[in-house]
């Protein structure tokens, strides 16, 4: 390994950053990687924790914008994937072949879909009639009965979401929460009258987005993918882009306009004021527990994770001093602190294991606790507690204002994250200047309107992807970069996980 | 069908409990039996809230009881199954034989499991190396784990439990909750020192199992199963059997005490104090949507569904009387009181659709929703509000104590369900006293003492399974029903699900 050592063997994030994510995923005890099964991964206590707390945020938005929980099937049945394939089929097809993909309708050939699932065609000693695939979306499972529950626009919009486990066939390197072969996978599909609902739709989901990132602290780049990276079906794709430290971007959700494609596929359709059959309009958006990938590479340190406190299964650890042959109960007095922090919705770990100081901090500070308080018998005199901020930083508090007091340094703790995540993601980002001075590590902006083969030749040059058209573009128009036409839009490219 | 009709096409519950039950679950839009899989049905809103409020209740006792929550992939590779297959025969040969499972090991034979699974043998285009299969439960997965976690007793005891879909390729008819192809499931999986500390484990499960049944309002039989219902690997096994209306028992939960069988297949062993290496014993719990089942079953009537209080999605449902031309804002005031209600942590839905009341009533029946509230124009004038508990009966409550009347109304309905369904279980079981005189619908008890070839005499003769021993024997002997001898052994009877 390239990269120096830290302390006690977690590598170098900065110097190895390949080496230390595996490295932190496994010591922080998010997940174990020794089950059997490659790229299916055993979530641990702390590491699923902190995923259903991720995932409790998004129950929240999704109760704010009125979205409804469902829960549907894993298998799905062959023919349903025939009929998305003859969509994605007809639509690629029009597409390349410049017509209205409604001119291919009766001309369907297979899709790309069937190498990426995992079949199951025989249950117990029988083959199965029918065989069956582990969902990878549940588009075709839910579309399949959204026109059992519309009938008329009353019924609309129909906004649902579930999470669930999804299934893919991955034949490239796996790596925990990145590219795994059993996702943890929301989704959110809805149906509307007509392409106008269904794009103030997609600015909802978006608006989801930035709250759920500023939660969690990371900036990220919504870019419209260029067609040829658009969601198989889908008018258009939004994807949501975290920045990893060695300059990757790494796809962390996606919303997809689907116009009314599928409901032409699905015969979904309602009937409108005028008594008359109408296809709907419908979007989904996506997110999975790659969030969580983003999050440890983004935040994490020499030292091990940091959680933003959103999301840190334990936002503050207490550790009382343990002196032996003392009158001070220090342990009573750090429980008596922790009780006063829970009662007032903080997470908190009182941990009074009779070990060295030094191996505490090691163990929460490896775990990313955003907020340690230490007791010994002076702060208890003096009537602070001394806090460490992961972040870094130590400062006594006074302990009878102790919950306003964690409340302030946990949303400073927030806000040193954000900077760094910011800064980070502003170094990051550059102008492209010269096609033949590309650097790793780097993701570049440039003002394109250009063709498709332009495209094509600068990601061949530049080895980069396009992610496409970010969601804002330059305030005032400038020279694309191939072709010098006046242009507000910004393109971004970058090497992607 | 035989059963009459109550009203608006709803069979009636006592008359045809066979045509009540799908009528409801559907009705009530808990499920939609309607997706393309015999035996997958796809959980609508309201469904699937009400299970994730029964799964709280379930969290939050774990939480109590010091169980960490994980997440194993849900499928799992052929030879661990061989693993597995091999205890089981091993274990059964040795009940046959009368011998010490021990004295058979490496003489292991195929077992039964194979029959139950889904297989997943391809992936994409490919023939997979290691067949896979779906969980149908997750012994073998997680005790492949467990070693790689326990070390030595400080590790002990490890307490982990997870809420995941399994899945059984049934055969036999299937019905939503009860008997299901993919079945959402919790599993506590243990490890103890000895058998003394894994014995209390199961004792602290029986706990949990009450705690959670008050709240579901659903009176149980806990019994130890006999021996040839034993959980295949498991020491002994006791299972909870909810009585459903037609007085057939339906197995809602079940706890199996494993010994050290398993640990000895797995190699799942710890350093002692004595730093020796011992095997673990070890327990699990598992419970499933089953006791959704129960819950529909025990306690709806021939107007839909009651839920109990504790897992209502929706406790109340407020219904302002809507009048054109009246100057009273009943719906304001309906939504001023369910914010007060929601302040304080109820569940509460306004209905202020412009529809005829009798429709909404109607509606909200035959979901369940336990208290509605109406509000008309002259309940503002007297400052109250007209209750109509779901159990029946009516009465106005003053609005300014509306949080307490209304949680004091909750507490009645749900003593009234644990009335109703305790006065049920006590009609339904009775003492048997004549083979030849079994009744349908009725459960039976007995003092028994008797062989294996007894029991089998019995089950063919009255054509009902041997539930167990209850966990609640008799306080004094009494003759056994076959041999005479005294015993204080309560054995019970039924038709089973």
């Amino acid at each position: 390994m390239a990269g120096g050592k830290a302390k006690r063997g977690i590598p170098s994030k900065m110097d190895d950053f390949n080496a230390w994510y595996p490295f932190i995923v496994e010591a922080a005890e998010l997940v174990d990687k020794r089950y059997p099964i490659k790229g299916m991964d055993v979530w641990r206590p702390y590491g699923w924790k902190t995923m259903r707390l991720i995932d409790s945020l998004t129950h929240a938005e999704m109760e704010r914008t009125d979205h409804e929980e469902v829960n549907f099937p894993l298998l799905i049945p062959e023919n349903l994937l025939e009929k998305e394939n003859a969509l994605v089929a007809r639509l690629k097809r029009a597409r390349e072949e410049g017509v209205d993909p409604d001119d291919l309708r009766g001309e369907e050939e297979e899709g790309g879909f069937m190498k990426e699932v995992y079949w199951v065609k025989h249950a117990g000693e029988n083959d199965l009639d029918i065989p069956m695939f582990l969902r990878p979306t549940s588009e075709t499972a839910m579309y399949t009965m959204f026109p059992l529950w519309v009938r008329s626009h009353k019924d609309l919009p129909l906004k649902v979401y579930q999470m669930v486990n999804t299934f893919r066939y991955e034949t490239k390197q796996t790596r925990s929460f990145i590219r795994v072969r059993e996702i943890h996978f929301f989704e959110a599909h809805t149906a509307h009258v007509d392409e106008d609902c269904a794009s103030r739709q997609i600015a909802q989901d978006l608006e989801i987005v930035d709250n759920l990132m500023h939660d969690l602290c990371l900036p990220v780049i919504k870019a419209k993918r260029p067609v040829w990276d658009t969601f198989p079906g889908a008018w258009y794709t939004i994807a949501i882009d975290a920045i990893m430290p060695n300059g990757r971007t790494l796809q962390v959700a996606s919303c997809h306009h689907y116009r009314d494609q599928w409901a032409k596929a699905f015969d979904l359709t309602y009937e409108n004021l005028d008594a008359q059959q109408q296809h709907c309009h419908q979007t989904t958006y996506g997110m999975s527990e790659r969030l969580l990938g983003a999050i440890v590479g983004m935040h994490g340190d020499d030292n091990g994770l940091i959680m933003p406190p959103a999301i840190a299964p334990f936002q503050i650890v207490i550790c009382p001093m343990i002196r032996k042959n003392s009158d001070v109960d220090t342990i009573g007095k750090a429980e008596e602190i922790a009780n006063t922090l829970k009662s007032a919705g903080l997470r908190v770990k009182v941990d009074s294991r009779d070990i060295r100081a030094g191996q505490k901090y090691f163990d929460w500070e490896i775990k990313g606790v955003p907020l340690r308080l230490d007791i010994g018998p002076r702060d208890i005199e003096n009537g602070t507690a001394f806090a460490a901020l992961r972040t870094g930083g130590k400062k006594p508090l006074p302990m009878d204002d102790i919950v306003a007091q964690c409340n302030i340094v946990l949303n400073e703790i927030a806000n040193e994250l954000r900077e760094r995540a910011n800064s980070h993601s502003s170094d990051v980002i550059q102008p492209l200047t010269d096609l033949g001075a590309v650097e790793d590590g780097k993701i570049y902006e440039m003002a394109f309107d250009g063709t498709d083969s332009h495209a094509e030749t600068i990601e061949r040059t530049t080895g980069l992807s396009f992610l496409g058209d970010a969601t804002e573009p330059y305030s005032e128009e400038r020279p694309c970069f191939m072709s010098g036409k006046p242009t507000t839009r910004r393109v971004l490219l970058a090497k992607t996980y």
